[in-house]
């Protein structure tokens, strides 16, 4: 496939260029926003360029730094680049690279966490400053211009749309099947000028096909032929197989009650091998015509829909492993008819999670025994990702459910402590909690009943005392009883840990 | 007004009866949906007969307790005299009576704290089990058995539909005038046949002016002539006039950006003394054609719709002092075109707070130094209210403001803490901080910014340099650093208050 092919429209092909001479066109302390979700869909090439032009102008001496923004996380050719040269001033929504992760930590860039759906508009709302550049990998640009997108959407269509000027790679990696796949919907506007978003069903297309993009404003183009990198996935151990069990149980259990229909609700799931257990194990449970509403469409959803037990799925970026990305390129045709991929702030907004009812499961760092939920931070402090969307689903889902193994660092560190380190959900939106030991249904609980079921039914069992044992003496001892609470106590399973490496005691 | 008059159905005037009669009909264990919504539109007469008749069944050696649905708070005659007979054993979704406050903190009732525009939904999600009876007070009752509203609609519509059997009161006290007034909602459903809710306009009408009830099921009518019973709000004093002045300029300086349109964005606030002097201040700001998307009407709304400074307010229910209520019934009519009182699914949506970019402006218990914020728990334990609707608006706000004195009990309590003792509202959506030291612009802030600006702009001086000093020794020794912490003192403040009294050292 040659370049000229992928690029149809003549005055964005006469704007063809190295990735050298596209990174030259970015000046120190400019913001830019970059394509990428989950490692799918960012740029590869001129990242790479800018971040060799950073170390060079730092070793002669010239401070360069950038402030970026993206969909999510990208891939080590963006971040690890970027943040490996200390050329990341400033960066948001999402990070997942252990490098720029590092910097984040130690204080040398800084990181605003945000929930996904929020980040294209408060781009609009205007006081994160102007939009120098957007660089965006696109699947190829038809002949008026318009751009086909990759495999992740993200906040691509904002980029464009409100930055100065545009460098696009156009990566001949990607499947060309993957024109048609996509629902770029520009009914959003700032208020008071916002509408309905028209959308009553997970698989109902809103938009168009392909992004807009003024011509005038392109002022690179660079082709690319570079894999999405993604790591592969851990396969599922008998924790995640438990875990998964038991969420498959209370599902069935709710479709017996009539409270769920038998093809569910629509699903949003993390990214992960617990989550990967769980579509493993819808493989064989007794639902069908299913669909997913959710943020990335990973391994297990590609058998799903080939086994006909996933009816559809919506997203807005893959999380493919190299061998599921590689089949997907194979078998692209197969599977775009059901498979839609939208713009974040409509893959993750409030309204359409909440109108839809989605079924979300997302994991987490630590629960507290009331529920509250850490997804973020560890120790407290420590930021290992980000919040991702998991308080949009969560906070309008049907049913709110996380799941996460009983206990991390080889049984050293206890995913139920008496008080979270830091909240990212609070138990309001936490109405089902799932360990490998089993499920915790908290919906109509009171605080107390919450404790005592999350104690019984998720915790491990060699913490399971020492968390009954804090639970009994705050009940006795506690200012108030609503949430009981020893404040001397609460986040002393944190402080041994950093003392002595271990929770236990 | 004599009773038939307000009751026009010819087969409802036959079940009138007396209170004691109706709350005979209430069984020991069962479950009832009542009215009422921040002290207004909430039954007066049958709450008091099933008290007392709660207090002589347990005399006699019978136990006799209820389940307990509202819209939120209601007033001394439901919750204040069931608690005393200690007749609630369980209570959704907002408390604010202090003898229901008492048995929630020592354990002997049973409260789930709600977002409040998800109770209507979950109540016919079923988990929660049947609703035996609605009990609802209204204005009037139609030739065809249509219910007209009182003063508050909170939950009534659900109530109405769920519950197996019906009671009404008919309060006389409430103006005639209020029909017409509300906008009762039929277009929810349970997904996945959720369809976009079409309110596009603070004042907009998507729905009719009365409940629907079938007529078979009301077991009982009693008549009332009863108030509603607020306490009258403390005026302004100099704190809440400095807060209010600091987010006045805030919105000056909006719209002089650019980012706010003159007539502001519709306006969502809680209720108190803070709220009613940013409500005086706005009646020499240079804003006009206001409007309001919130949950209750206060005081200084009506003054604002005098004035002509606010064209209208949408709400779920009136939160008027006494003397406000008086005037409100005198000159309804001067008023019923520009308020509207919707179901409080609709007046909390996340669909619709999102859609009209409210301001949101609600207080707080404590914030910490990264803009956590407890709405809740009075250290960490003891519940004082509920998170009401704070987490609906928020999370979805165009503008998520939380506004406090920077002290508490007499500069005892400090309202910035290095840890908030519990969360309900996490960093990512409290954008803008107001004390009356100064206003927090955090938008756009990674944490130690976010720390920074809190404890220079918004913490009292007495507490600022201790402040200061754990941020600074944090940020030398905390485990990660993108939010440092220490943990082994980040609760000590409230510790130490438990302990002595004072967070002061």
């Amino acid at each position: 496939m040659s370049a000229e092919s992928r690029i149809r429209h003549p005055e964005l092909r006469r704007k063809l260029m190295s990735a050298e001479d596209a990174a030259a066109l970015i000046a120190s302390g400019s913001t830019i926003g970059m394509s990428g979700f989950t490692g799918s869909g960012y740029p590869k090439s001129v990242p790479l360029a800018l971040a060799r032009r950073i170390e060079a102008e730092q070793a002669a001496g010239r401070p360069f730094r950038v402030r970026v923004w993206t969909g999510a996380s990208t891939g080590p050719e963006l971040d690890g680049a970027l943040a490996k040269a200390d050329g990341i001033e400033f960066r948001l929504p999402y990070n997942s690279d252990p490098i720029a992760r590092e910097k984040i930590n130690s204080g040398r860039m800084q990181y605003i966490d945000m929930h996904l759906s929020q980040v294209a508009p408060v781009a609009w709302q205007g006081f994160l400053g102007p939009l120098d550049t957007a660089l965006i990998e696109v699947s190829g640009i038809t002949e008026d211009g318009s751009l086909i997108p990759s495999t992740s959407v993200g906040n691509n269509k904002t980029w464009l749309d409100r930055a100065e000027r545009v460098i696009l790679e156009v990566n001949r990696w990607q499947s060309e099947a993957l024109f048609g796949m996509h629902d770029i919907y520009y009914g959003t506007a700032l208020p008071p000028d916002r509408v309905p978003i028209p959308l009553v069903r997970a698989g109902q297309r809103i938009g168009q096909p392909t992004f807009r993009c003024d011509p005038h404003k392109v002022v690179a183009v660079v082709e690319t032929d570079s894999p999405d990198r993604n790591q592969p996935f851990a396969a599922p151990d008998a924790v995640a197989e438990a875990i998964a069990g038991h969420l498959l149980e209370f599902f069935r259990h709710e479709v017996t009650k009539g409270r769920l229909p038998a093809s569910l609700l629509p699903l949003q799931s993390g990214v992960g091998n617990v989550t990967n257990a769980v579509l493993a194990g819808l493989m064989d449970a007794p639902f069908g015509n299913l669909t997913a509403y959710t943020e990335v469409i990973q391994d297990g959803m590609l058998d799903l829909l080939d086994s006909g037990k996933l009816a559809l799925a919506s997203a807005t970026a893959f999380s493919l492993s190299p061998a599921a990305a590689e089949r997907f390129n194979a078998e692209a045709h197969r599977f775009r008819d059901r498979l839609i991929l939208r713009p974040q702030e409509i893959s993750n907004h409030p309204e359409l999670v909440r109108r839809l009812g989605c079924l979300a499961m997302n994991g987490l760092i630590e629960a507290d025994i009331y529920g509250n939920v850490n997804s973020t931070h560890i120790m407290g402090s420590r930021i290992q990702n980000g919040i991702g969307g998991s308080g949009d689903f969560a906070r309008n889902a049907y049913v709110s459910i996380f799941m996460t193994p009983s206990t991390a660092k080889g049984g050293a560190i206890s995913a139920i402590v008496p008080q979270a380190s830091h909240v990212d959900h609070i138990a309001q939106d936490v109405q089902v909690l799932v360990t490998e030991h089993g499920l915790a249904d908290l919906r109509g609980l009171a605080p107390r009943q919450r404790a005592r079921t999350i104690i019984d039914t998720c915790a491990d069992p060699v913490f399971r005392p020492a968390l009954a044992d804090y639970l009994a003496r705050a009940e006795a001892g506690s200012f108030g009883g609503h949430s009981p609470t020893l404040l001397d106590e609460a986040l002393s399973w944190h402080q041994r840990f950093v003392e002595t490496g271990t929770m236990r005691p």
